[in-house]
């Protein structure tokens, strides 16, 4: 009895340590996520009953894209001018807290020749121009925190969103525009502009007509000093978002071209990263001046890599503090070439893709360990210009805006949207691209343990075989 | 009775259920390593009694140093000519496993005028030349996995070391130098010559007089396309080491410099790593024809975050495969200023450090986004030139040799070791810089799980105020 006594304390204690060392390994059972062998894992909600896939959706066509555009400051004012190139586009009502912004947004339209829009102004109305009957498309361009509700609230009332980067600023919101996409069938794309910049345009058709031979790695980022630029964003919205998150908050402009290059959920996924940053100090100084706080929770300067199922890798960095030269990095890493844009724009190709390449008759100039010289670099630019840029170059460049990245976009979207066709961004791109704030700061303010992504197409992220640009 | 025999049986079921849950997520038992609380740690072995700290350690003036060098093939017949331009050191023996590369070692040494040296050959004959006793110095160029063994033998016959990179190929090895070195008072420096090239070394420079402010985070590499070089390797061992290891196993030239600049263990200190690497492409398809191996471990390229205690991040890249520019990346991102290495070499400052530095009158064309134009990066990059550049400069170009940074790392052990100073590089820097290898990989294999370093000063980081190189 005594010694039954003295093994049942024994166990019993054993027990509560074991217990105790279970939760305490497992970590903060209140977090939307849990920890198993090491890897944090957020929950994939199963899809619910009537829900269907939004791969490769196409809506009807429509005649005519009636606009509403919600938020005309920074980025609301870009496709008053530019959507006055577009045919087939009517922007019919704009929206801001600020009448100042929307008599600028008027002036701009009657600059380029378009009508007056029906004004919106003040806090709830966006909701009065998502319920309008003869809407088909809500451009958000507001601050971050409010794109997501608005997107789901557009698509809720039958409209077609396309939300700025990021389109959603947690994993739960994420999975918010999924579910009321798959639900409502309506399309949700995120505005991200830089999949359609020239240089990457034109290495991602290299890269889909093999020219790197197997991508293996790809880099990304945002390193754009903003000191000149916090105190432009209305009531400061941006800085203290970045005051109370760590993480890579702005992580799409570096990720989406790389992903399209990677046929991230076209044949590959992301399953998980790893997350680092830096102590504040530029940020923090910076705060303490504008916004009178001590602490900034988001680092200086912030770096992540990810893993895809085919093991290849990614690296992302976000630094919107120090003085550095602007970078998007945007770098590809093939078995047979490499490319990179950041600070100098260059080319690499072995010499059996060079040859298939066709522009160099004399190779004797190409070796493994250098860029391409001038000529053949400016050769084979020229040689592979994407067709969705070659057909609107001359347009784009007359637009301007960001070196007519910004028009390709507003022109596909619409384009897509008319004659109904999937359009190039699809919703899983938008959750994929945006997921990336919440799960670095989680690996971060977990001593930059690996996060696994959430497989937002739910299992059907290789039905597709590669991106392709519906035509 | 029968409640307390069920409480018995619950706990007992509890008990061994959360044991193996221990077990599990405690991982491999077996290894050299233990994972608490996601993070994985190796054991730090406390310091024998006897031995104490090497920090700043000068051994006795050497009035002429007498060196033998052991492998006379790629790294090792660079010294027979370097040492020719350096007072009072004397080659008097050299060890190959290859009669050959002894013939070409005497013809170099007779060609820059330096008298024959003593010639052992064979497998064990380095023993010989560690025993002798006029001999102060061992230079150890050999295939990555002797360099340990040979110099922990080495300074146990009292000789002083230098190691060709990395200095050891595993946490185990590390240890083995810095016991061997506390315990025999001897110094056992790696031959990192990444620490001594020009732009490194005028920007380290810059960091120490604050030109950067507080440097915040780091790059390095070693990117570097081995097709044309993987034979040259003595019975290709370099390619049969990289088929069996995965992880950065080439990690010192780009770390080293970084680690300088960062004063690592000399204020600061790396806490822990997480690494990720790509599946192996192009490296598997060389060993097959090569090896005529099917699988090969190290990845394509690998990259890896490094955090320290000051809350400073470094990223560390690898790849010896695909097709690439040469890179060492060497990036330093500082709260008032960044510099650039690779693939262009190039310097931001703020305005105010720009006024600082007193090289540019006018500052009108200066911008926080962009590199200093032309005229002020190379005003910059004289006045900053390093002390011990400038005092050698015009020798180490005569010289040659990896663009003077070999001769001035052979030139600092000498001077040094004739002094009576401390040398540069530390023990620990050998360590700290070769530990790499076994930490990424073993982060590699637990899904980039973090790895605490080890503290290979055993708290003794913080005692030295800044990296400085003894005069």
């Amino acid at each position: 009895m005594k010694r039954r006594a003295i093994v049942l304390a024994a166990l019993f204690v054993a027990t509560i340590v074991s217990a105790l060392c279970y939760i305490f390994l497992e970590g903060n059972t209140n977090e939307p996520y849990t920890i198993k062998n090491g890897m944090i894992y957020f929950a994939e909600p199963e899809r619910a009953e009537g829900q269907t896939s939004m791969l490769g959706f196409a809506a009807e066509p429509i005649d005519t894209v009636r606009v509403g555009i919600i938020g005309i400051g920074m980025r609301g004012r870009g496709p008053l001018k530019r959507m006055a190139y577009i045919d087939g586009v009517e922007i019919v009502a704009i929206c801001d807290l600020h009448q100042e912004n929307l008599d600028k947004g008027q002036a701009r339209l009657a600059k380029y020749g378009m009508p007056r829009a029906d004004e919106y102004v003040g806090e709830e109305t966006w909701k009065e121009v998502c319920q309008r009957k003869d809407i088909n498309l809500i451009y958000i361009a507001t601050d971050w925190n409010t794109h997501t509700p608005m997107a789901v609230y557009a698509m809720e009332q039958g409209k077609h969103v396309a939300i700025e980067v990021p389109a959603a600023m947690s994993v739960k919101e994420c999975w918010q525009l999924v579910d009321t996409s798959e639900r409502t069938r309506k399309h949700c794309m995120m505005l991200e502009n830089c999949v359609y910049d020239h240089f990457e345009l034109t290495t991602l058709n290299m890269a889909q007509q093999g020219l790197f031979g197997e991508i293996i790695h790809a880099e990304g980022a945002y390193i754009h000093a903003l000191n000149q630029f916090w105190d432009s964003y209305d009531n400061n919205w941006r800085l203290k978002f970045n005051q109370t998150h760590r993480g890579d908050v702005y992580a799409t402009h570096g990720l989406g071209p790389v992903c399209f290059a990677l046929n991230i959920h076209r044949g590959d996924r992301m399953t998980h990263l790893v997350s680092m940053d830096t102590n504040s100090w530029v940020g923090k100084e910076f705060a303490k001046k504008s916004l009178g706080t001590e602490e900034f929770a988001n680092g200086d300067h912030t770096s992540t890599l990810i893993r895809t199922h085919k093991g290849k890798t990614i690296e992302l960095q976000h630094n919107v503090y120090t003085p550095r030269p602007y970078s998007r990095l945007y770098q590809l890493t093939g078995t047979k070439g490499f490319a990179n844009k950041y600070p100098v724009e260059g080319i690499l190709l072995e010499r059996e893709a060079m040859t298939e390449s066709g522009v160099v008759p004399n190779h004797e100039d190409l070796s493994s360990h250098k860029f391409l010289p001038k000529e053949a670099f400016d050769a084979l630019m020229a040689k592979y210009q994407h067709p969705i840029q070659k057909k609107l170059l001359e347009n784009a460049k007359k637009v301007g805006g960001h070196g007519g990245m910004d028009f390709i976009m507003d022109y596909r979207l619409i384009y897509c949207l008319r004659n109904g066709l999937p359009l190039d961004q699809d919703v899983y791109d938008a959750a994929e691209w945006s997921c990336i704030g919440e799960l670095t700061a989680v690996s971060i303010e977990n001593n930059s343990m690996p996060v696994a992504f959430p497989d937002f197409t739910r299992g059907e992220w290789d039905k597709i075989d590669g991106l392709k640009f519906a035509e």
